[in-house]
């Protein structure tokens, strides 16, 4: 066995598990035959350190880009299969957080009916996204699987990849997940809360092997998979990109520094590299990265289709 | 010095934080003198990693019990500084997380103006919410401060108690975060995000020194002051409790079990002790315990000002 075949079978599937199997099924085959799906992976996945999970190590991730991007690829036509750290900004709904949303509202007395309305100034913002968010709930284009754990994520990347691998060229794995590299195996997490009676303990981990590799040559052999690369040290950026390229065998990685991740990411092709920016009028103009990436990379996987690359 | 001074002083304070606490001690003021104040902190502090931060431990919580618990004050006339983990759950807003407030809307086209409505069926639910909102807005007696680290936590949880010191025994401090016992030392942590070339990082952690003692004792001596013990062992708790009460001298350890404290919690006195707990027809009427928590305290906050305990 692989290291990551001894991997997942040290993991417990997460709750439901068959039954989110069989819906990622069912999401694919009701697509039409067109339909270019996409999965996209958001938010950073734990590593609890005890049984009864008081404490984890967590990745830092909010689920911007994430989110974003799954909004973007349905309004370019895509089924997206969102596959989410539970809690984590989600499509449509990450523009209302917190008591924005309460704001927004007021209370309107009509004949004698008491109804709530969004406030006037609000309706043109909430218009279009409501539109959008509605018209994707009716033609079932979106499905979420939330995860909190690294191992729940594992078991759903690869249940979310054989599912998409019927439909071939047609699928895309946006990975953009934070996904830890280390984990706390099984056996050596304590079964209680860390007492701090005795000191402060000492947490030992574990490297997790790498999935992206069985994922690109034997779960979607055929698909058009994206990697992501945030570091905070710009000199190892492209190096360590184009070493993961050259390991995995996938199509492109979008790199990125967590400093200027909001304005400039970088993609890293195994013979190429170019940036895609935001100019200052675009920042201005509340343009997100992330349609300027959806829509570049909408394009890569159109020709990918027809065989053109 | 003492431990927790020397703690202080290797810690930065947060962005902002001489307006934030500006804005506390105004707060405090402008409340009138008959008002109870009380500070409810919630949610999980993170530690750190790395200077860059791509990675942290964090405390398991979503803001449950302290979101729950500030709308129950509020419901009871305390005017509330709400230090919270940032993204984690808020009062009121914490009714509608994700895509649920999106699907409460529907567009209206009335008069060929087109607007926004909450659905008929949702307007009952959201009526009495949105009402004690606005309410709570207009007369000012909330006021949230939101963190994201243990050292953000540490200088806010000072400053929130010292602008209370004026207000003597009207204050409570009701300190439901979940607070890591751990830290890494500024000067032991990375600059850059991990690399796993090398192999696995071992974490070295440090105790974090128990600041309740000079809160209780320093900083608002006259403050009735509650605070939490989560365990997942049973059989420590109540023992675990009291010696906290006896260590800290503070008035009551709300004592809970992970896997129970929904439903049960302990109110462990220095001399005695009482469950607090939902029935099934409690539980079967979607009553949250934290209105039981709220009520039984502002009694025996009242008592404690007129006294009589």
């Amino acid at each position: 066995m692989s290291g990551w075949e001894v991997f997942y079978e040290s993991l417990t599937p997460p709750d439901g598990f068959e039954e989110t199997k069989r819906k990622l099924q069912e999401f694919c085959q009701r697509q039409s035959p067109q339909t270019k799906i996409v999965l996209v992976t958001s938010g950073g996945t734990t590593i609890p350190l005890e049984h009864n999970t008081v404490r984890f190590v967590d990745n830092f991730s909010a689920g911007t880009r994430g989110s974003a991007s799954a909004e973007y690829f349905l309004g370019a036509g895509y089924a997206v299969i969102f596959v989410f750290r539970q809690k984590s900004l989600e499509p449509f709904s990450r523009h209302f957080m917190g008591q924005k949303f309460l704001n927004m509202l007021e209370m309107v007395d009509e004949n004698e009916c008491l109804s709530i309305k969004v406030k006037g100034s609000n309706v043109e913002l909430l218009r279009p996204i409501l539109h959008q968010y509605q018209e994707v709930e009716r033609s079932g284009r979106l499905l979420q699987v939330p995860f909190t754990t690294l191992s729940d994520y594992m078991w759903l990347l690869r249940a979310a990849s054989e599912s998409l691998s019927s439909i071939g060229s047609r699928a895309m794995l946006y990975l953009a997940a934070a996904v830890s590299d280390f984990y706390v195996p099984m056996d050596k997490m304590p079964t209680h809360k860390m007492q701090s009676d005795a000191g402060p303990p000492t947490i030992s981990l574990q490297l997790v092997p790498k999935v992206l590799k069985p994922l690109v040559n034997m779960w979607v052999p055929n698909a058009y998979v994206v990697s992501f690369k945030l570091e905070t040290d710009t000199a190892l950026l492209i190096k360590k990109s184009r070493e993961a390229l050259k390991k995995y065998n996938h199509k492109l990685v979008i790199a990125n520094i967590l400093q200027t991740r909001k304005f400039r990411v970088v993609f890293v092709f195994p013979d190429t590299d170019y940036e895609v920016t935001l100019n200052d009028q675009e920042i201005a103009d509340n343009i997100e990265i992330e349609s300027k990436i959806v829509d570049d990379l909408a394009k890569k996987h159109d020709n990918y289709i027809s065989g053109m690359v």
